[in-house]
């Protein structure tokens, strides 16, 4: 059997909170107020999303300087909104709806397992969200963490392996004694590449019914579970 | 009236747990352990954190390289146990001792005044301890922290600006929408003359019944608080 952790380094869009379904209400909000019509929320959602990682992969290659995920996901959404026409939103209803990503509601167990990962564990996100953004968020949907970590104290975005090491390095932890629990293959790959261990929590519902990647475990990982009550169960809390 | 901040960033050592009394403690223990006598362990705890700010100090000036609190901590122990002539302890009972600052007992107000004003603010530490000392500390104490920030992320120790302002940034705030509080006017005034607002928290416990600083407020700060409960209840918590 695998050794036991300490720490718990969390993957957060899609692995902790459910990104689709929260950003789809705050766009239909956002499109009332500002009278917009004919327009699928849930499909603005998906190109949102569908910028994030050629956006990140321009900073990470170098070719785009640092920037927090605040910034990158207000310059996605100034060009989906530039595509599709519209002009003229009053600057405080765009940094409101770029917030979107503040308030990104907890898949429905996420909240009662980490609190009890939490009291045998230190939990940790290790996200590219930045920190204002995680704060907020995780004060939104009452997620308990212990620290934030990731891509803005790293200064590395995942998948490059200063995120995962400077992560582990913060705690004073070896990277043996960090499990990294994600919803997706990659990012477990990474964090696998690095020495830490890995946790699998599928989330089939992250892309609504359509796309179904990630449903299943590419590798051979450390824990497979089927959500994070499941996971505090196999970890003893 | 002052406008309220946003966030609210805390010292630790003093303000929020009690170090004294804790490593006078852990310091019995380990004179237990080892076989040691004659120590007064109070006095130690004095002495221990007496090194504190000359050891700061020679970072601060780039006479030593930058190093967390951690190590730091372990130097002076070091010395401390040379000129006592202690010798031959083995080194997991020295960093057991060692961290004994990441098991440092709260006020007896801390936790409810810290969990009354998460309700409404933002609350992260702004320490000169490390990330892995203050997240274990939180566990230690059930410490409710949205965030920990401070000296290690700013890599500056307090009281150099950039340990403020850094922390603010984290946040992306404005100084003004973030307040400092400690119970020590020397941190205040700092913060201060960064932009942040002040809350003075007064600890007169903290050194014992012999050495009394910083009864008084020394600035007209924009809150004074006999607890964290009161500053709870001035805050509107």
């Amino acid at each position: 059997m695998t050794s036991r952790p300490k720490a718990l380094l969390f993957d957060v869009f899609g692995t902790v909170v459910d990104w689709r379904s929260s950003v789809a209400r705050e766009g239909e909000a956002f499109g009332r107020e500002q009278g917009l019509d004919g327009i699928d929320w849930t499909e603005f959602a998906d190109a949102w999303r569908g910028l994030y990682q050629p956006t990140l992969e321009r900073v990470r290659r170098g070719t785009m300087p640092w920037q927090v995920l605040d910034e990158l996901h207000r310059m996605s959404l100034d060009r989906l909104l530039a595509d599709a026409g519209i002009k003229g939103i009053p600057e405080a209803a765009l940094e409101h709806f770029n917030r979107a990503w503040h308030r990104l509601d907890p898949w429905p167990d996420a909240v009662a397992g980490l609190r009890r990962l939490k009291a045998n564990y230190i939990i940790a996100t290790c996200s590219n969200g930045n920190v204002a953004l995680m704060v907020e968020l995780a004060k939104w949907g009452g997620l308990p963490w212990d620290m934030i970590l990731g891509a803005e104290l790293a200064r590395h975005y995942k998948p490059c392996p200063e995120a995962y090491l400077k992560s582990a390095a913060f705690l004073r932890l070896a990277p043996a004694e960090c499990m990294m629990v994600a919803a997706h293959n990659s990012d477990l790959k990474a964090a696998r590449a690095c020495g830490l261990k890995c946790a699998f929590v599928p989330r089939p519902k992250e892309h609504g019914p359509k796309v179904k990647p990630d449903l299943e475990p590419a590798e051979a990982w450390d824990f497979v579970a089927k959500d994070f009550n499941d996971l505090a169960g196999q970890l003893g809390c």
